[in-house]
This record gives C-alpha cells, sequence and structure tokens, in this order.
C-alpha cells in the first residue's frame, strides 16, 4: 500500500492509494490535482549515508569506506513532491542525489544484521540534494551542504516494506529535464540496510520515524534553476521536483 | 524563571521554579527528590558546534576554524539531570564537553546576527559526549562519537532568556568526582552565539525548539565507568551525571 501526506483545502490530511486514487482519513476521495505533497512522514532523525555506492566512491576519486559514514540531515531541509528545491545564491555547483530511504517501524538498539529488516516499516524515494562547494573539509561535516532548507525532497509516498519483494534489487534513475543522468540499482549497495540498520543501533536507538538515505550510485551532475529533477525508483514511485534560484517568486 | 520537565508519579510533567521549590503545571508543589529530570525541552534538531573556543582548539593541535564547524547530535541521545551517561565497552578514551545550550524560541531564516540574540528563548547546559576513538576520518562525520543512546546529558532546567544578563560573561566548570577538571567562560567563544545562529539560518531555518550547543573550552580528560560528571554554568545550573559501564545495571 502507498501511504501519502498532503495538504488539501487548508489541512494537513495523511491518505492511502486505493489503484491510483488517493483517498482520505474516511475514505472520501482526493484529486490529486488539488493537493500540496508533504513529505509522506514526519521523521525523528534522517540519517545519511555518504559514499555508499562503489561506483559513486570511484566518480568522486575516493576510497570506499570500511564501515558505514554516516551524517544527519536536518529535518527543516525536507520538502514533498512538485515543491521546488532553492538553489542558493553564490553557489557553484550543487547536485542531486537519488537514493532509497528507508522508514523505520519499531523501535531497535543493538539490532542483529539477519533481523535489522523486521524492523522497517516501508520504503520512499529521497533526493539528497547537496552543494559540493561545502563538501570536503575534515573539521565541517556537510551540514551545511547537505543542509539547506528544501535540499531534503522526499515521497512522493511511502511504501509497505511487505509490498517490496527485494529492497536489495531496485533500479534508480534520476531524470533531468527528461533525460538519464544517473542510473543505479540498490543490489551495488556497499552496506545493505541490514547492516546499516545494525551498525546504527550498535550505538543509537532507532526509533518509528527514523529514516535512513542509504546512498547514492554514480551518475552526479550539476543542476541549475530551470531544471526538473525526476527520481524513479522500481516499484516505489517517482518525485518530481523543480530548481528554482533563490529569491525568485514560485 | 527555570524551566523543567520530568516524570513525577509516572506522568511526564512540566514545571518551573519558585525560588527552589518546584511546582508542576498546576502550581502544586513536587518533591525534588521524588522526580525523574527529562531533558528540559523536546528538542528540534540539536546542533552543535566543534571547535568554538581557541584553547580548546589549541589542545587538540587544530586550527581555529574559519567559519562555524557544526555537526548534528541525534535526539536519540539526550538524557536528563542525573541520569547515567553509558561508557561503551571496549572503548578506549571517551570525555566530557561543557556547553552552553542556547534555545530557539521563534522561527527565523537569514537572522542578521544584530537581531539574532531577539531568537532566543533561554539557556541550559548540556554534556556533549564523546568518544575520541571514533573523532578524526575525514569521510566520517561524527555522528557515532557523538551520537551514542544517554552521550548528551541536558539540563536539569532552562532558563528565560531575560534572567540571564550577559551570555557572553559566563564561568563554566567541570567537576569529575568534585575536583575542576574543566574551566572557561563564554566570552572566549570563537564563534559568538550572534554569530552561529546567523550562520546557521543562512541556509536552514531555525524553528522554536531547535537547540545549539555553543561548543566546549579546554580541559576534557578522559572519564570512565564510576566517575560523576557535574557541569556547571554560572546563572544557569549544575547537571550532574554518573558514568556506568554498557551493561551494568543502574
Amino acid at each position: 500500500m502507498r501511504h501519502a501526506r498532503f495538504i488539501h483545502q487548508g489541512r494537513i490530511r495523511e491518505g492511502i492509494f486505493e489503484g491510483d486514487v488517493l483517498l482520505d482519513e474516511q475514505g472520501s476521495v482526493v484529486p490529486i490535482d488539488g493537493v500540496t505533497w508533504l513529505p509522506p512522514l514526519v521523521p525523528r532523525t534522517v540519517y545519511g549515508l555518504a559514499l555508499n555506492y562503489a561506483d559513486h566512491a570511484v566518480e568522486l576519486n575516493l576510497e570506499k569506506p570500511k564501515e558505514p559514514v554516516l551524517f544527519i540531515k536536518p529535518n527543516s531541509s525536507l520538502i514533498g513532491h512538485l515543491s521546488p528545491i532553492v538553489y542558493p545564491a553564490g553557489v557553484s555547483y550543487m547536485h542531486y542525489e537519488a537514493e532509497l530511504a528507508v522508514i523505520i517501524g519499531r523501535a531497535g538498539r543493538r539490532i542483529r544484521p539477519d533481523r535489522a529488516m523486521d524492523h522497517v516499516l516501508g520504503y520512499t524515494i529521497a533526493n539528497d540534494v547537496t552543494v559540493r562547494d561545502f563538501v570536503g573539509n575534515l573539521y565541517r561535516p556537510p551540514i551545511r551542504a547537505k543542509g539547506f532548507d528544501t535540499f531534503g525532497p522526499i515521497g512522493p509516498w511511502w511504501v509497505d516494506a511487505a509490498d517490496v519483494a527485494d529492497p536489495h534489487r531496485l533500479a534508480i534513475r534520476t531524470y533531468v529535464n527528461g533525460a538519464v543522468r544517473q542510473q543505479g540499482n540498490t543490489k551495488d549497495l556497499i552496506f545493505r540496510m541490514d547492516d546499516i540498520i545494525s551498525f546504527i543501533s550498535s550505538f543509537a536507538t532507532l526509533y518509528p520515524g527514523d529514516v535512513i538515505l542509504t546512498g547514492t550510485p554514480a551518475g552526479i551532475s550539476p543542476v541549475t534553476p530551470g531544471d526538473v529533477i525526476e527520481i524513479e525508483i522500481e516499484g516505489i514511485g517517482r518525485l518530481k521536483n523543480p530548481v528554482v534560484a533563490e529569491g525568485a517568486s514560485s
């Protein structure tokens, strides 16, 4: 089942899909064209993984990490499907990062890898938008590089774990203005989701609503205002966001 | 005024102090010895500053940063006054970091330094507990170093901004087992609170409930199970937490 969160007639609503029909909490049909999409859940902590596809590490000239490389994305950066990504003034290289996002549904600490997937509620799509200008300083974790308002498109909905036969075999594709720019498959994750969940929970309790962005495959490239980014993940959906210049009226 | 959050008779309560008397929401006196202290607010995003006192940068053999060095501390790490800090098994060097914590009370983006302090609701004390073993890798922001469950003691209460005459002139002291180990003063912050607030809000909206840990002065040293850490900040209070071994019954 697909679960969405959206604004309709001035109220924040949560709904589900029956086929392609969006239903609100009481089962009434909601016209999709009339909604503003929100992140499909209110996340607790959003963990991100850097360098989690070998081909992406190669593209950045970096060694494969020996353990998961984590960061936290501030919740203030999150936006829904179709909302604009704001290109900060003065920046020279902003890029998309297509990522499968894992949603935790059951709390756990010191979760064994072979039990980790039992803690997964479902999956969604994330665009871990990044300004390369601000990456790469030893003493500066990339909070600013990945933490701008609007740098966390997520959605359009989340899909129950039970509806995803094999989360480690999902094609990922990014389109910019309709042309494919990035292609990958979750089978090429360096650290699989069970290992990531086990690793994080080795030091921090994972709670329902925590989200893990599992990393991006090779194929990053610059985007600029006017571009439209679409990320498609097999069996999940397609997340679309335009890029607008800072200060542009939208 | 001092504001506290605590468990009393099985319920989460919020209260204030009149002098040294703790009152619950309806003004009834609560016996302090009978409460379990919680973090004094439910924080949204907890931003931390690394290397924000020159003497601490010197102690680590690091250059003074040219702009604020940020990280995010996961909310799962937070604990209240008197709760135990769990020393992870197998770790060689865990230390305290005494820090003034700033609580945001009014949302803002692109806040000018000269308006920044208007966005501050109040102040509290934080212990940014860190495992040095896990710090120092270029591609590994210190999520694990500072993100263990219990690595974020905060409290015991927060104090209204109006009650702190000059937040940039507060003595900070850490005691381990009663002996002074760390001394500093917020007058020695490299980036002052107005600059930090302005910097963060240059890319991310700050919201009510966001917390900023402003960094620690020189004087870090190892602690081990059995130690008791007390952090005192002038005009705020004293935050005390024992260190216990992982797996020890408490």
